[in-house]
């Protein structure tokens, strides 16, 4: 079966061939997801992740993480942490219990600090300049508008028949503190189940949570469906149920590896651009699209997407 | 179709009772649900839950409450929260939003406090004796075992074809802190769609979240299974799963309402105690068990039955 590692975004691309190594070299998907994480994380130039997240509406950068191992069920997630360097790392600690492997605010911080965790100011003069800019133009606090700066990065990864997720954010722009979306709840953000599959989501987190997507696309994999079938069924019901429910919904984004070795996304955008590489295949951008479907990006479709 | 209420351990007979009122006077299934837990919350001889419950590892009572609207789809929850007199209050608050709905922490209280929610202290001299007590006999803070106080109070409702659900716990005793189960969580502790059901789980957080055992029982529900089937299968499934990827887990207990009129319940327990009532029947106890499936507590049995 070999190895293979899908991820969110264009930011995603130096981890994914960071994990793809790791796995190379035989490590376990866990070990690749947390290595091309902390890539993500540790970039300052990415607003939605790890160090240089865009704060809440009170200037603070609150840090969600989850990873999940398909092969014994067990999980480990933080939420609405401040000043952890890399919350991935103590979502991986974490994953090791059966008990007390969700913690959230001030008590995760306690743990990661105990547990000999780096701790930094995650706010770089870059996003808090944006925090100024936006401070400005909302000066009514209940009427503050988030723009389109929540991208989490998701990763899921098989290392032969075991497969795995996680997740890492900083959650919308100038949401309100304390909030935690998708990211850190197996189920919304990520789920993993090597005998079936796993998938990890991005976009607007309670929408997510809502249909518990992550959890229905490996059912769906449980269930027969490909991870390209699962990802777009498990969209398509969601949109239309909630459109059902007369409630309208952000953007949805969703990726999966099946057991079999196949991979799919979905999104509700006009564009979503992931990452996909194996042990026979080397990194490159692919496009989903609401009408098009999925696509791999020609040099000529990249140079005109510029979005990060 | 009527109006009916179900609700987790004898602690919640009065709060069904009260619920059941609600219903009758035509009260929404979210009203019904906060009437009947607040009843739970308020009293300070349930251990597990609001007022009295007990507290975590430090001492400090943190509280978990989500409530989940089938009709619209929307959801609102706190966790790990200090000092709010009923969690369930701001759990409905928020249910109000899309985005922002789900708050941890110092945050949660935050907004709390703003939108003018009671702040008191959660601890009771008798809650704080059986920590002190253990404290004692665990010297060891890495040994310290949590003993089975953690039942969470769940109530699923109907008012017509309007289903809901909601949960409020302290969640396990001598917790981690910041340690969140599946009581605040879609998909874990809580589900509602009224096409298909509402369901809403008790136990160890952990492994019922890495099932998504509420969002499975009502996508059971929702392939046309009864409430009973769906629990039941459900409960099995995951027992099975964890079996064969070999996790011990804790103890489990579910209830459901279908879309259809039905009610169903199951356990990994020898004995689980719920309520049930409904626009023709007055609050009755049943039990559900491993090997005896679920029966009407009789007077004789429920004389034996001694847990609260």
């Amino acid at each position: 079966m070999g190895y293979a590692v899908l991820s969110t975004w264009k930011m995603s691309f130096n981890g994914a061939l960071i994990a793809g190594e790791v796995l190379k070299n035989g490590g376990t998907p866990l070990e690749a997801i947390k290595a091309g994480i902390n890539d993500v994380e540790n970039n300052p130039d990415y607003l939605s992740v790890g160090y240089g997240g865009l704060p809440n509406r009170e200037g603070e950068v609150e840090l969600d993480a989850a990873i999940m191992d398909g092969s014994t069920g067990l999980f480990g997630g933080i939420m609405g942490v401040k000043g952890i360097a890399n919350p991935i790392d103590v979502a991986l600690d974490l994953s090791q219990k059966r008990l007390n492997c969700l913690l959230c605010g001030t008590g995760a911080e306690k743990y990661a600090r105990l547990k000999g965790f780096e701790f930094k100011n995650m706010l770089t003069e870059k996003a808090k300049k944006q925090w100024e800019e936006q401070e400005i133009k909302n000066n009514d606090a209940e009427s503050l508008v988030s723009y389109n700066g929540h991208d989490t990065v998701s990763f899921v990864a098989r290392q032969g028949t075991f497969l795995a997720a996680g997740v890492s954010t900083s959650g919308i722009f100038l949401k309100v503190p304390g909030r935690v979306g998708d990211s850190p709840i197996v189920g919304g953000g990520l789920y993993s189940d090597s005998e079936a599959g796993a998938a990890a989501a991005t976009g607007d987190g309670e929408d997510i949570l809502r249909g518990c997507l992550s959890y229905e696309i490996v059912r769906q994999m449980e269930s027969g469906k490909t991870a390209m079938e699962a990802c777009e069924t498990t969209l398509c019901n969601h949109l239309k149920k909630m459109n059902r429910k007369g409630l309208k919904i952000g953007p949805v984004s969703l990726i999966a590896l099946d057991a079999d070795g196949g991979f799919g996304a979905a999104t509700s955008l006009n564009e979503f651009a992931f990452i996909y590489t194996d042990n026979s295949t080397p990194p490159a951008v692919w496009i989903a699209g609401a009408k098009t479907g999925v696509v791999k990006a020609t040099g000529e479709r990249l140079s005109q997407y510029t979005r990060d």
